[in-house]
């Protein structure tokens, strides 16, 4: 079977990832997978929310949200609405999660970490995408935080990377990285988020019409492995590079 | 090691599944798994919701709520605080999946069958209960619908049977069927809904702390798939009896 | 004339208090009046709200609410539309009054008792059943402050009992403890609210239909106070039970 | 005992009805109850609430809101916090049933009478003083659409006339049409709307501190039956007058 | 061209400005510019909002809103609606602003005025009549605040006086205070508020159809000087009467 | 006096104009003044407002808002507070303005097309440029719509170009496009939006401390007016380039 764009069941789309976007925020990425771009922003401030002052640990939490117009017809502003809905919801909390699991606490200190995962355009992926670039984002915050003394010169917040994909089954075969195209056909869709060192973080999979079997589903895991694998790899190469401020 | 409940690694807690539990309900189960109690009222209406309208296609949902004592601590009403909260959202839309992954569209015909799931008292795995005796509403108020000739009589709306349960590795040991006190020292934790032949329909791992391994998320899937079987066979002897209306 | 379910004019329908219902309130009644099925839990919290903080006075509220199919259609959750009704208010209200009527603040000293009233399954009478059993969750939560020392032991924040009953009057008959069939054709519908000495803490008449003269109110609360007599002779009944912990 | 501003027990303050205040609605009283300044608008619309279509039955309804400094505190407003609070519903559904109390639906036909209640200046009453205007105001507005053709010319919507009091004990005296100083020292307060005939539509009474005995609430209703009959006198003598338009 | 009500291009509609309308309030003022009235009432409460604390300087905010049946045809009220409009908020926002253009933080000291325009009557130029009659209750306050000492008594709170009229292009003739039936037909509809030194605060010029050009702007702004000088002496005028408290 | 970028005081900052940016929209403009950046969507519908059926008239509205960090400090999401701003709203309202100065309904159609102009990054002026955006893509989704016949190619929507600027008065000096360390420092602040011949749509002086005189405004005018003059320009220049879609 041939994809759409023409690549293999295996192939990630071409991702790009570009630090600096925003001259305001503590850490700023412009991700994209393919068609889908995600500004993701991290905001530093000394401090934590009130339940956890005292502790001498930090906090991370992320919101998502999507621009009306990302998609292909227009969707009502939330702000409009006066209420965010499941989705949205599922989503900010999924990023916060992920990006908690490679975070040491103490070694933050008492200081916050907010990442804003704004979708400017969606074309399948977009969850996956925001994490891989929020986490570009918070290691650019994360420097910041680091470069102003506001973390201990020889703490390491950061325990390890962490970088998410989405895999699914359409029409029998398993494929990587999906289009929206993809999605809206796929059988059975999954987004799993992988440490760098290949442990999970995440696995969420979700039948959409029929259920899955076991060798279904570790079909999807290797193949969302090998993806992360990549990824990976394109976000350390993001952050060897020097950042000007 | 041995439980808080004395329980093995591989057993759930004792689950009742009562019908008929409220008068008014077209299906209504109060679902036991040990101390979790769950209300599941299923609701059947003529007719479905506008952008369903004229494909002769019916439509399943649930929402999930708690009550504020449900839990050790008193919580805040969702009402009074005037919006819903992303933990809520999350499981009612995980309810509403699981359920449709059994549901032929077209022999339901346009009806809506809608779930309620109020979690009267909470120790751990109220997801997993709300699934598990939800479908038994479901399947009560199907045939609800069949009796009033709503939906035709040789048609199966149901394809399959489904249940859930929570599993969990806890100090290095994978355990079934988490209770609230495991399921905070818990480093993964996991969420499995199966049909009764052994599929799964969604599978949430989630690392609180230490990323898992594949391995270990092979032991939970067996685990799971183990546990779900036997509420499968439990949900089937409770709907054998004869409910009285 | 002779009632739906056989009962005389004068009669309550059968009425159960089932304590200790669930295991995390400090107060927790089940209480019926015929099929109206209400969940009271009284929940503990040393301290006051802001406004009366440093008073030495304590303070008790409710809240009151129905599971969206405790009646006979489903009705929408106020969580979901975002707002609570003018119907659940003027109850909630009314339930936090009836039990303020009974409580010596000093006594009670800075502790706050919320009741949640949770309406599992309703026909008629849920707002007099709910106030029955809170006072019985109040006491027993009362009870639980004292042994907790929360509540100094010389210390009687309950001054009495309270209880509550409807009256109404349907086809020209006045009758006690109305169900819903009888109170949709009711032309008058009270709800009276006593002390275990017959006294009135809340007379609330409405005319549905026809105004209502003098004697019809007179015949209306003869009625309305021998009901909460029995109630409270029901009441203490069931708190002279030893509660297990 | 005499009283603050020198009345009887059995006195009401000085009433004044201002009919045709604003120029806009088609039915326009100002009321005041002494300090008590209410501004009650009716407005008449063609068709009635979509429950009601094809019934041949009208509707009237009511709300009733305080301007932010009719009192001697500013109250936030309710439309900047959001949400209606529950004494505003509360009093907003009893305005609405005191006035349905006298209406008949049929003749009204299919056309819907909104009164609003603003209270401009407080100084208690506020909720009676609304329901003695808002009934002229009613009156006004039904004789609109009669001359416009809206309502038949030999149909009577109004079936009588409404109108109503606040009585309380204070100090142990039984007083009729309390002041703001007056209820915040009452234990018993009542409000009680009567028809014009006499008859009951509403009897609310509540202990604020101590409970009532049945001699207390007799002695209550007979101040309140008086003073209603002395208020649906001014009314009727309002209504005598010619409205000018 | 011949007005509507037979004023001339160039006078204002009767202007009326009654101050110590609500007893309750520090300043009270129902201001009427012909059909429109707005009562502004002027609320003084110690200390300021908290992202002022501590800076030795005040605060002075508005709120407007109009009642449901300031206007022809009744409008929903904003409090059920749950959410401010973006006309009230933009109107509020201008109002706050016009008056603290004449303020002396330092002078007023950590004190906050705020002031409440409610529109009772509206026949266009309301929020022009809310400045102007708002800056006459302000005056009150202010002065009750020095006599009650809050402010010293050597300070100047007010540095000036503040004026507002609507001016606008219809059928060609530039019009000063426009009524409603003028401002629904206008071309172009501006809004402009004047110190008493006739200097500009705000001059908001709005094309309702055809842009307009750089004379057409010059004729109006030189129409609503005029006016509101006119308006300053009237704020004058009866600011000099004595207000009895 | 030099500014903090080296201009001049009637110099604007560089302006791109950017067609093309998103795949999904119908117009879709990157529009930057200096380092604002504002994203300016156009959604084309076919059909208009239920107030507008049947009328033959198309309808043009926009929808304004700003990420949560793209300003220096992050500021709250409006979606999440549930409610949106004043400031929002104000913006919103004004953009919507002045693109239907513009647009001549009967020859748009009944077609709704909705421009959201999403601030990705803002160092003032953010409102001016998106009208400046906002326009362009609005032409190219009118183009856009006439390719397709939703409007009929003989019809011309758009009656002429809209741009806006913002001036003020710093330290004494009237200076042109101000950004955000001068905004905070101006006596006076206006935005101006002008046609591209020269006439206003919308005039908004503010004083921000110090009133301003008729001179002062008549300089600021003349400053916007070469301004806008500049800028419709810089947009004729962008459209007329090919955009391949």
């Amino acid at each position: 079977m041939s994809r759409i764009d023409g690549r293999t069941p295996q192939q990630l789309r071409p991702v790009t990832i570009e630090r600096g976007w925003s001259k305001h925020a503590e850490g700023s990425v412009l991700v994209s997978f393919g068609d889908t771009k995600v500004l993701c922003n991290a905001s530093v401030t000394e401090g934590v929310p009130r339940w956890r002052k005292g502790s001498g640990e930090g906090w991370v939490t992320a919101e998502y949200a999507m621009l009306p117009r990302a998609t292909n017809t227009r969707g009502d502003r939330e702000s409009v609405k006066g209420r965010i809905g499941g989705r949205t919801h599922e989503i900010s909390r999924l990023i916060g999660r992920s990006l908690r699991a490679v975070i040491d606490y103490k070694a933050l200190g008492e200081n916050t970490v907010v990442l804003d995962c704004d979708v400017l355009q969606a074309d399948g992926g977009t969850r996956t995408a925001a994490i891989t670039g929020a986490y570009v984002a918070l290691a650019d915050a994360v420097a910041w935080a680091q470069a102003r003394k506001l973390i201990k010169a020889n703490r390491k917040p950061l325990t390890g990377t962490v970088s998410a994909v989405s895999v699914g089954i359409v029409d029998g075969t398993p494929l990587l990285d999906l289009r929206y195209e993809e999605d809206v056909r796929a059988d059975t869709d999954m987004n799993v988020v992988c440490t760098g060192d290949g442990r999970f973080v995440e696995v969420q999979g979700t039948a959409e019409a029929e259920p899955f079997a076991r060798d279904e589903l570790n079909t999807l895991l290797d193949l969302a492995t090998a993806g992360c694998t990549e990824l990976a790899e394109l976000q350390r190469k993001a952050l060897d590079a020097t950042l000007e401020r």
